[in-house]
C-alpha cells in the first residue's frame, strides 16, 4: 500500500510552520532558518554533525518515497507565478530526486530538473493530487511536502497516513499556524513525542489500523 | 531568593490551557480531564501509579513553595463571585497548604481552611500581586498557579523564574490559550524539552542567569 508520508516538518512551540512576512528574500517570513536549525546541525546535512535522533529522523525523508506533493507557497515566494523562470528555491539539483506535484491555481509546463526531480503544476484537490502523486510514484509512498496551509487541508480530509512534526522551543507569535480546524486530530492516530538533546522534540502520528 | 514557579501547567499540542465553555460542571470545558489525565496516573496521585519522568515533574509542586497566586478562572467557575458561600473547586482541604492569592476583581474577606490553605482576595496588577505574595511566603518561592490567562500576563512581564509545562498529545482546537503575545519568550530563558512514555512531553523554561 502506498502511504501519505510528512517529515521534517517543523513548527514552534505556538505551532506556526512558517513566520510572518515570507517574501523571495525571506521564505520562512520573521521565523528566518530557526525553524530548521535542529536539520542543519544533523550528520545527514553536514558532515561532522549529529549522529542522534534528530539524525535518524532526518534520514527517513527519502526512503521508500516516489513522489511529493507541495503547495504554492513551498515552490517559491508569493508570486513566483508572474516569473516565468522561476523554478524553485533549489537550485539545479532539487533535493526531491522523484515527480513533484505542485499544487497551484497557476499551472505551467512541467520541468524537468537534474537528479529526477521533475516538477509538475496541478490545480487539484487533495485527494486528486493524492491520486495523481500515487500514479507517478508506482506503488511507493507519497511525501506530503507542505507548507502549513496544504498540510492542514491534507490533514483535515484524513489523507496522511503517517506524519512527522518537529517541535522547535521557540515562540514565533504569528505566521501560518498548523493546528487550525483540525480538533480531536489525534483521535486518529497514535501519537508518540521524543525529545531530543538538540531541544527539539519529535512527534510521531502514525495512523491506527482501521 | 524566592523564585516565581509554575509546576504542572498542562496545554494541548496547539497550545490550550482550557478548553471552551467552561462552566461549574466543566472546570476545562470541552478539554474535560484529558489534560491532566497524565497527572492522575502518577503514583503521587493514585498508589500504585507510575513513578517515572512524569511522577518526577509532579513531585517539584510543593517543596520550597510558600505561597500560589491563581487567577480568578482557577478557583470557580464563571460568576463564582456571585455566590458567597464558594470556596473553590477542591473541598474543606485543598492541595496548596499555603497562603493563595487570589487575583479579582469581586474581594471579598479571607477564607481560612483545613492543612494551611488560606484564600486572599485581591485586586493587583501582577507585579504588586508577586510582592503580596513574596511577603507572605516568608522567603520561599511562590507558585504561580495559572490559568492560561493570567500566567501570560505574567510571562509577559517579565515575572516567571522557572516554568514547567506539560504538553498532552491531544488537539483541543478551541480554549484559552498559552501562547498569544509571547514572541521571543525563548530568548529569557534555557528551554528544555523531555518527552514521557506516557505521551506527554514537559517542557521546562529556567530564567538565564541575567
Amino acid at each position: 500500500m502506498s502511504l501519505a508520508r510528512v517529515h521534517n516538518f517543523a513548527i514552534s512551540l505556538d505551532g506556526f510552520g512558517t513566520g510572518e512576512g515570507v517574501s523571495r528574500d525571506a521564505f520562512f517570513g520573521h521565523a528566518g532558518e530557526r525553524l530548521h536549525e535542529w536539520m542543519a546541525a544533523t550528520r545527514s546535512w553536514e558532515p561532522g554533525g549529529s549522529g542522534g535522533v534528530d539524525d535518524v529522523f532526518v534520514r527517513q525523508y527519502g526512503p521508500g518515497i516516489g513522489a511529493e506533493i507541495m503547495g504554492s507557497g513551498k515552490f517559491g515566494y508569493p508570486g513566483w507565478h508572474e516569473d516565468p523562470e522561476w523554478q524553485g528555491p533549489w537550485g539545479e539539483n532539487p533535493p526531491f530526486h522523484t515527480p513533484v506535484f505542485v499544487l497551484t491555481h497557476h499551472v505551467r509546463p512541467s520541468i524537468e530538473m537534474e537528479g529526477g526531480t521533475t516538477f509538475h503544476f496541478i490545480d487539484a484537490s487533495p485527494a486528486e493530487a493524492l491520486e495523481a502523486a500515487r500514479e507517478a510514484a508506482g506503488g511507493l509512498d507519497v511525501r506530503i511536502g507542505g507548507g502549513a496551509t496544504m498540510l492542514r487541508e491534507f490533514l483535515a480530509a484524513g489523507l496522511i497516513d503517517y506524519m512527522h512534526l518537529a517541535v522547535v522551543p521557540i515562540v514565533l507569535g504569528r505566521g501560518v499556524r498548523l493546528w487550525d480546524g483540525l480538533e480531536g486530530l489525534e483521535r486518529q492516530f497514535q501519537v508518540e513525542a521524543t525529545s531530543s538533546p538538540s531541544g527539539v522534540t519529535h512527534v510521531t502520528f502514525t495512523r491506527a489500523p482501521a
